[in-house]
Order: structure tokens, then C-alpha cells, then sequence
């Protein structure tokens, strides 16, 4: 088997070396086939990795004197962080040393920077973040984009419903996937002039199975494979949920610690509210894709722990096994021709 | 005290008059200043008023012949239902009759006939619609526009920022009502043009405590008393709320049904989770506002039960407690003068 080369932005995400260090460690020991590059700092890397045992022939450093903050400008971190953590794993991709990246970084500069040394792939504007959702059918949806982009063109939407069904159809083997556009609403009179112009350039072409309009309550039922949406509107959706699931579990927590019989009662609960807590865990669909580059850039949640951190690396090695940006330059240009 | 009249489409939703009238019953019951017009079809109403008990001088029926479908065009609506209930309901508004009135019909036809009908108020350009949501603060947060609106200008999110200010001071004595805008981040360079330009025209005015932007997930931690955006997302933001909570609904009721120890976890569980229904529960929240408009509309989940209806009935008896239009026309003509 081939081996799968990967370089690790081992200075991102709101923890940085201590959580990236033993993440990558994890991915090492579960995926005989990964070469890892931790790009970063070589002295604190090295320090994290003192007293760990790995294999050192799949483990190498290289070395970068900077980091791109968290809230740092996009244009900053383009122009003054040459030799940035991010910057340099994202030139091994574009060099061809490593076949993708993964980084808990400040998304709007990993975006600008991806996009920046690695360019898009032909026929595709703009890149999109893409990421699975849990449903309820248990079916993997996919939704774009989340946030890449705040002022998307019908051609954009267009494109994003492309590389989606590309996606779904190659990581999850779906011969057609459903495709779905975001709206307020089913019917072919509703919507903003985004969603309507969109429909009907998807409404054109025989290689998206575009399946209409859906609503928001929808996205968890898994009636659709894909769902395309402005960034802006992606992004607020996938928050308001992070949201309300976030006050339902404190509001469990609060009710289950509050006396001992409630203490009992979350005991007997406990594989319950744990089946409920693995079925939507966000760290069990870490790893965004920021897809549409010549180059695989996973995107994980800057506040991911190891687990979490470990899955962004396995997304990384499945678009790689894939070849994603292959597939999805080909359908373009299948689409081009007609 | 002076009594209150208020007109019920009792036609509109996905139930009608077998819904609507046990509501209207249950809320004359609960407000002695309260004065019901049922508007529908009068045989079918008289029928469902049978054997109930009720104070015929507090509750009269305006008959009317037609009815507008869930699913019928608010422009088929606007034009070939000149004697529906929503109709009627929105006319007894116009003339004086009633203060205000409370459908479960269609959102787009209300919208557009009560905007028709009753124009909104000076210096407003479009009405919204407008929501109350659960917070993890336990204050009552407002969001708008839900829907109204897919293509507003910086100008409308002004107006609607005014709006819920003035609602959210008026209905829940807030002296000054922090309100923000929601965005895909909290840096000045995030987000797209129309929010951008919009947090512009509320830094410049002393009138509305803008106090930024605002997050998805921030949604339900009850920072804000008023968040403001287009109705585009609004809706999915709302909805999305919607899917995930029947989703984790739907997880719990899954795995507290499974076996017979299972059953017994829930049943200790029953006051904890009863405690979360109710905190989230929509039917507490039912009855969004449209607002902006010379008259008091209320919109009921179309899919309302009894009590989900009566909760609309209440929230147009506070609104015209507050005087609500009235108060918004002094603040837009302040904001005006200046």
C-alpha cells in the first residue's frame, strides 16, 4: 500500500503542541500507511515529543519561526507570516512533499492562505468549507459552505453543489447523491434571488441529482446528501444548532446533578444521554474540508482536543485515498464540455 | 380597566376551528378584559361552539366565506380571497374594530395582506417578523426578522433593530435594550457588506444600545435582548434550532423506550426532562409579531395546538397593553427628527 504523507500546522488552534503532538501520535498508531511533518516550532515540538514513543521514520519535523494568531487579519497573516506554521504545511501540499494539511488555525487566514499559494482548481471561483452533519436516518450529510464565503453568486452556489455531490459520491459511494438547496421554504416562490437563480442553473444540468428546496428543521433528517448554502447562512445555521444543543445538554446536566435521586437517575441514564452525546459529538465530524483547491486542506475546530484533532487527520487521509481534487477537476470539466 | 378586542382567523393553521376555538375559550377564561371575534365560515364555528360553555357577550362570530390555504400564493391570496378569514380577521383591525388579530395561516399571504391592508408605520419601510427565544439566562431574547424579508438593505436591519428595541423595552421594561447584529464573527471585518454597513448606521445613533455583532452560537446564551438579521437567515437560523432539538428529542425518547430498565431511568427522569420541554418548549414561545405595520398582527404556528394558540392570544393582549405600534411610531419619529 502507498504510503500517505500529511504536514501537520502543529502551532494552530487554541492549544497548539499539546493536543496536536499526541493527536498525531493517535493518527501514527491507527494508520500504518501516514507519514506525518509536525510543522512548527522545532524546539517546542521536540519537547512534546520527548519521552513519547514513536516510529521516527513517520514522524519528521519542519521547522517554522512564526504563527498566525487567532484573531489575526487574513491580509496579515498573508503578508507578514511567510514562515508561519500554516504557511509552510500548506506549501509542502503545494510542492508535492505532502499530499494534504491539516490545521486547527485561524480559518479566514488558512482560507486566504490556501487559496493564495495553492489556487483553485479550473472552472471552480471559489472555495467552499464543507463538513458531515449527523442525521437521523444515520446517513452522512454534507453541507457547504460554512462560511468561506458571505456574498455568493448563483454560479458559486453552483459550484458548491458540484464538488459536494462529487464528494459524496466518492467518500460515501453514492452513485447520485441528493442535492438540496437551503430556503426558507418549499416552494418554487420562496427564497431570495440567491436560491431561485441557483435552482435553475442545478434544474439545467443531468450530472447534480438536484432534489429541490430545504428547509432548516430538515438538515437533521437526512433526506438530502448535500446541502448548499451561502456561507454566511451555513455558518449561522451550523452555530444556532451548535447553540441549542449546547443549552439542552447543560440544561441535562443541571436537572441530573441536582439531588441524589436525580444523581440516581442519571446513573441508570447514563448509556442513554452517552449514545446521545456520541450520535452528535462535533469531534466525531471534526475535520473540515476547505474544498475547490489544487490541494487537500482539512480545516479542524480550533478547539479540538486529541480525539477530535486525530479525526481531521483521518478526514485528511480519506480525501487523499479519494483523490477528491482529481475528481472533482474532472466533473468540472465534463461539465465544461457540454 | 378598559376591555380588549381582538379578532381570530379561525380558519387558518393546520387544525382550524377544532383548535382555534377551544384557544379562544381557554384565553377568555384567563384575561376578564378580553373580547373574542371569531372569523370563519359561521356554521362551522356555531357547530364547534356547541355544548361549550362561554360568555356569549365576550365572544361573537364575524362570518366569512372563504378561506385561505397553507399552501395558496400570497398574491392568489391577496387577490382572490377578499372574504377570507385572514381577510376579514385583518380588515375588523383596520377599521377599529378589534386591536389587534391572530392567525395560524399562511405566513406570506398574512404578511402580505395585513401590509396591504394596513400599511406600516411611517418611516418604516417593511414589517417584520418577530420572535421571542428561550436563553440559557433565563431573559427573554427577541430575534428578527424570522422571515418577512430575503432581501433586506442596511436601512430595513435598522428599522428592525429600532423595532425590537422598542419591543423589547416596552414588553419586558428594559431600560435600554442591548441589541446586536448576528454575524459569522465578532471582528469589524467579518461578515458581509449588508451587515457591515448596517452596524455603521446603528454606531451612529444614540437612540438603539448596539452592542455588535453576535454569533450563531451565541443565539440562545441570552447576551443579547434583541438580535437582529435578514429573514433569510433568521429563518434558517431558527429552524435549524428546531431540527436539532426534535433530533436530540427524538435520541432521548429513542433510548429511554428500549428495554424495561431503560423505561425505569426515565420514569426517575420524568421531572428533569419535563423541566427541559418546558424550557424550550415552543408552544411557550408561540405567537411571533409581525411588526411594523398600523395594527397589531400575531402569527400562531401554523401547526399549534390548543394551548400553543392561547399563548398567541396572550401575546397580542400584551402588545396592545403596550401600545406597541404606537410607541415604535414615536421612536422612528424621534429618530427621524433628529
Amino acid at each position: 500500500m502507498k504510503k500517505i504523507t500529511i504536514a501537520v500546522d502543529a502551532m494552530g488552534g487554541d492549544h497548539g503542541p499539546p493536543v496536536v503532538v499526541p493527536a498525531c501520535l493517535h493518527a501514527l498508531k491507527h494508520h500504518s500507511i501516514l507519514h506525518l511533518i509536525l510543522v512548527g516550532d522545532s524546539e517546542v515540538l521536540q519537547r512534546e515529543l520527548q519521552g513519547r514513543a514513536y516510529d521516527t521514520s513517520r514522524l519528521t519535523i519542519q521547522h517554522a519561526s512564526q504563527r498566525v494568531e487567532m484573531d489575526e487579519s487574513p491580509a496579515h497573516a498573508l503578508r507578514s507570516k511567510k514562515d508561519s506554521s500554516m504557511r509552510v504545511a500548506i506549501n509542502l501540499v503545494k510542492s508535492g512533499v505532502a499530499e494534504a494539511c491539516v490545521s486547527a488555525g485561524n480559518t479566514g487566514a488558512l482560507m486566504a492562505t490556501a487559496r493564495f499559494v495553492l489556487k483553485t482548481l479550473p472552472g471552480i471561483d471559489r472555495p467552499a468549507i464543507v463538513s458531515t452533519f449527523p442525521t437521523q436516518s444515520n446517513k452522512n450529510m454534507r453541507m457547504l459552505d460554512l462560511g468561506a464565503n458571505v456574498d455568493s453568486s448563483p454560479e458559486h452556489l453552483f459550484q458548491f453543489a458540484v464538488m459536494g455531490s462529487v464528494l459524496a459520491s466518492a467518500v460515501d459511494n453514492i452513485p447520485s447523491p441528493k442535492v438540496c438547496l437551503l430556503n426558507i421554504g418549499h416552494e418554487d416562490i420562496k427564497g431570495n434571488e440567491l436560491v431561485k437563480q441557483t435552482a435553475q442553473l442545478l434544474q439545467a444540468v443531468q450530472t447534480v441529482n438536484y432534489a429541490g428546496y430545504i428547509e432548516g428543521d430538515q438538515i437533521y433528517q437526512g433526506d438530502a446528501d448535500v446541502i448548499v448554502c451561502d456561507g454566511f447562512v451555513g455558518n449561522v445555521a451550523l452555530k444556532a444548532s451548535e447553540g441549542i444543543a449546547i443549552f439542552i445538554r447543560d440544561l441535562l446536566k443541571e436537572g441530573y446533578t441536582r439531588n441524589w435521586l436525580t444523581k440516581l437517575a442519571a446513573l441508570i441514564s447514563m448509556p442513554i444521554l452517552k449514545a446521545l452525546i456520541k450520535r452528535i459529538d462535533p469531534d466525531r465530524y471534526n475535520g473540515a474540508c476547505l474544498i475547490g483547491l489544487r490541494g487537500i486542506v482539512i480545516k479542524s475546530h480550533g478547539g479540538a482536543k486529541t480525539f477530535a484533532f486525530a479525526h481531521a487527520i483521518k478526514e485528511a487521509i480519506i480525501q487523499v485515498e479519494k483523490n477528491i481534487p482529481q475528481r472533482i477537476s474532472a466533473e468540472v470539466e465534463r461539465l465544461l464540455k457540454k
